[in-house]
């Protein structure tokens, strides 16, 4: 019986455990996260470990609140005005009981890695554990995390509209890891926002260009693209919620059904659903040209409780996976964009898992001869567990190079949530391991190590920075 | 190698069978089962095994008689009019091929704890089992099979129009466990059913109420319901074929619908849809209201093969798993119920296993905050086996806090199926074992122990029952 | 720590040994391969490895070219002018890439088989693996990697306009393997193809019957397919893209659809899915009258990237697997032909393995007690892998006697995927011994013996050989 999360923590044989050995120190390049550039900027601290783990002045881990609301925890000591204490006591009391769920594991990892705290959290060492924490936070703030977990690269999420400011300021900073922006063109994509027509008022506002009609609004998309790109962004995320449509109409159409929303006018979903298409094939041809890297994400169902929408508002812990059929109208657009421009280099990340052989099935139809141009993403959001990263790679090999796979991303908005790099590497070699203990891959030391050490940072590295970039 | 289905069974390590041996005896709530209240009351005697297995007036496990029927046998051996002795000897020569069924495992299983019989069921032993039963089955009756399966509560599957006239005489039998009706609402949904104004008819006739529109209806309805709370019932069960619709229409065009089928016309699959959320959500608030349990089993495609439903009519082994999206519409559905009303405590059952993450998602989004709210059926109907449970297990984990999880239930006809619950716990102590096992939670036993007895039978009780209630 | 590819390849215990070595010399009965009776006829030959595996004259394994360009080859070395060594340099180069994936497995397997190399392949090992197997190509055919194989029958892949004047004159030659035809009827069902007009002139011309309506269509179709019995055709395939259509219009109407699109006038996608569907059910309904058997291949989108499709043409790596819904439309399809005629026997091929639920779960509802009537195939193209093949073998025990199994097919292109048989063996007999060794099925060799023989071999002989049929 192995003890719990000791330093041989997932590694299933000594195989396993020499090939992360001697890879668990390669730099971590993180291409999606949901930090904060002026929290970076900032150095932020955190009074203690509940504004770090779960609430902080409207912000938190939503992962965390969900699993509170389901252990019956009201929401007073959730996002509410509970004291800090009395929220981690509430949350340190339904752990034992969240055996098996990824948040259990993290947590202790977490606790750790950055406080070398290895108590287990429960009601009984909920106070020892605060009390411990909250004096480490005081020598530790958001800095810290970053270069404590070995973080190289890290990619924040920021709308086309902001101002990059953070990031500048960024760049004047002597630091050992870079915060690059990636531009998430999600509300160019959502017509059907109540606020999408203050939203392109502001994009006018910003870009200095009145938007009347898609023309204008091409232009000032590409401005604020080129904008993101004159501040290092490498890569473009786009949320497409719930399916990837697929709708084609004229040029004119579309035009029309710019104007007619501008005019506030309502939609139909067929309208909804060219528009969008239309621009989704925009971006992702202006990606290609700018070539930065298209991320895509792809199935939330978002703000699904109407009246915790109305409380809370986005981002709250109300989102869920869809179900919907999406894989021939992502084939069409992916085709019609490589038919009239060029596909940028893409990375797909498909929200429901059983989406997986479809997605890699049809990321291998469109490689265009590259390297590692398509893309699956690693386990990502619901999907970031012990048996999802195992699924995950288990379907990677069987349709792409393994070998090539550009490894994790953590898609957090926690500064301690780089521990989940680790939980990644720790299974890639195990799985890795286990193939050639099975006779399925050549005992090649040299070989197995190059493969390693490439997912866990190279190809990420080649896969994100430009030629000569360093 | 084990022995096959020795006391160890699917025990895969020491503290797995720690973790059993000090839990097994916990008892069984059964929270939805096809048994009949007639039965228990007369204590039903069964002739032969094959009475009680395969096929006794009509009645009969319908699992076996699929498996039957793939595997050659002609229906005259199966619901035919073959000597019982030539229909058991039938099952009994394919059981070897059945390597890996859970038919396979669970009759042996019965075997074992009901008759003390060790032998394999094959061509060879079928004279002999068959006579042993025989015997032993003289001084076996229904409540015998309850009471040795350590049964305290059971719920039947019942119609809003029954009398409930067993549950009544039931109440005054002094029993060793509780027999609950359920409220098994689907023939007041499915408004495109052929009998459906029969059904209503009779719904008018038993509620003494005339139904000539929605409010007429609605009262009936709740007329039934109260009368089945009177009853002690404890929990409505929902059969949603196919997918769980969602089309909203006003007040009146629902009123218009009804009436307009009241009076013999054909509906629109709109108009059907229509009036099926409207129920289903009228029905939902009303559990809520009256503070019962809401099981929702979603997705099953019924009487596929009309050939033989004419022949053999429904729940004969012709139903299947559909494919449909439902989710978003289920997720509409709730939101509307919690914002119009309240939601009830729920428990869904997705027919199709690839419906889980999205369906866990969902729940992990209506708890309401309240611990073990929203409830993912353990693994049920067809993914009711070794590798169902494990999977159902894993998914449980990572969306829920797994420890709140309420265990096991038969959905059974067949007085032997109380195996299924001792199946389950054996996997569920395999699984959480593995955990510890493999250093992902601690080996911390008085908290194991604890989770162990909880899904076993504390989760269920608690979430049953109503406050003060025994 | 196994070594690479052993004698006990997959093989994970030592009933797994004994089992497979008494039964691995069974003959392979390929009820589904790509082949051409030309190159049997003509007992082809290759000039070295590159012809026989990747490239050769417009032919080869897309399934490779796909990973090449995966891993950045250009198109030059795949389907292009680059000498042969140089293609295969850069797939060896590629390999050690490929870490999990069939293609890494297979490959090594078939040089093994073949060709009695042992190296690993790569950069460093290509000139020596290219100059050996070019050297032992000189004194191998087509024959005798059917030969080396013990494939005793062979279904090749035919439109029903072939002449099968090959297969005529193989059924002269002495040898020690069968090849019979396959009715491949997609051409008949795809009105919407471009080239179906032509399609349906030469079907004309070649049954010397003018169509110009449905009923002349039908005599065309009977009329080949008797053409293809004479030749010994035992099965008919059919592959249905993207989803299984089911719409339903009167007989009259589908001659009026037929009429229009020979006119050269287009079809609404209704009236195309009812043509299908008509035509589907027209084909099945003869399959069984004919006695043969149905392979239906479900779920493929061909072709998806358009530029791609205009350079290379079809079956060139650029198809991939569908999500559509379609299992209620199989459903009422096959209550159709029950009710209206009969059903053919049928083995299912879903492209999605999530599909594999509900299929199985169609299948044991429209088995017509008859043993083994209904089958769900082997794990195919993209599944066909070491996870698939557990993964269908898991589905096929839960849902259908494992013990009726009828085994692998190569659905290949090439004269040395046979292996696929032997690594599909390999993992039968690990997936059965250890419901063995884990309790779940009694140790009883002289059973396990024949299980494993029936799947092997016996089951496909039985049941695609007509009674009395060698």
């Amino acid at each position: 019986m192995k003890q719990f999360i000791d330093e041989n923590f997932l590694l299933e044989n000594d195989l396993a455990k020499a090939l992360y050995n001697s890879n668990k120190d390669m730099p971590i390049f993180d291409y999606h996260c949901h930090l904060s550039a002026e929290d970076i900027f900032n150095n932020k601290k955190f009074d203690n470990i509940t504004r770090l783990w779960i609430y902080d002045n409207g912000n938190g881990d939503h992962y965390k609140w969900r699993i509170m609301r389901a252990s019956g925890i009201d929401e007073k000591y959730i996002t509410g005005n509970a004291t800090d204490y009395d929220k981690f006591l509430k949350f340190a009391r339904i752990m034992p009981n969240l055996i098996g769920n990824p948040i259990y594991e993290w947590c202790h990892i977490e606790l750790r890695k950055y406080f070398d705290i290895f108590d287990e959290i429960n009601e009984t060492n909920a106070r020892k554990i605060y009390d411990l924490t909250e004096k480490k936070l005081n020598k530790l703030s958001a800095r810290d995390f970053i270069k404590k977990s070995n973080v190289s690269y890290l990619f924040t999420t920021d709308d086309p509209l902001d101002t990059l400011i953070y990031h500048e300021k960024l760049e004047n900073e002597k630091l050992p890891f870079e915060v690059y922006p990636c531009f998430r063109g999600d509300n160019l994509i959502k017509i059907d926002n109540p606020n999408f027509l203050s939203y392109i008022q502001k994009l006018s506002d910003i870009t200095n260009n009145k938007i009347s009609n898609i023309n204008n609004l091409k232009i000032s998309i590409k401005s604020r693209l080129s904008y993101f790109i004159r501040h290092k962004c490498l890569a473009a995320d786009l949320g497409i919620d719930e399916y990837f449509p697929y709708e084609i109409l004229s040029d004119s159409e579309i035009n029309n059904i710019l104007i007619k929303r501008l005019k506030g006018l309502e939609l139909n979903i067929k309208e909804i659903n060219a528009y969008k298409t239309y621009i989704i094939k925009f971006l992702m041809t202006e990606f290609a040209n700018e070539n930065i890297i298209c991320e895509l994400h792809i199935g939330p169902l978002r703000n699904v409780s109407k009246v915790n929408f109305n409380k809370l508002g986005r981002d709250s812990g109300f989102d869920m996976i869809s179900d919907q059929c999406y894989i021939s109208n992502l084939a069409k657009a992916f085709s019609d964009i490589e038919e009239n421009g060029k596909l940028p280099k893409t990375i797909v990340f498909p929200i429901n898992e059983n989406d997986y052989d479809a997605v890699l099935s049809l990321l291998a139809s469109f490689t265009s001869n590259k390297k590692g141009f398509m893309q699956l993403g690693a386990a990502w959001w619901f999907n970031d567990n012990y048996d999802g990263i195992i699924k995950n790679l288990t379907k990677q090999a069987n349709y792409l190079p393994l070998g090539n796979m550009i490894g994790m991303l953590t898609d957090s908005r926690s500064f301690t949530s780089y521990i989940r790099h680790d939980y990644f590497r720790r299974i890639v070699c195990s799985f890795i391991s286990k193939l050639v203990i099975n006779g399925r891959y050549p005992n090649n030391m040299e070989q197995l190590d190059s493969i390693v050490k490439n997912i866990f940072y190279n190809n990420s590295k080649g896969f994100f920075l430009k030629d000569g970039q360093k």
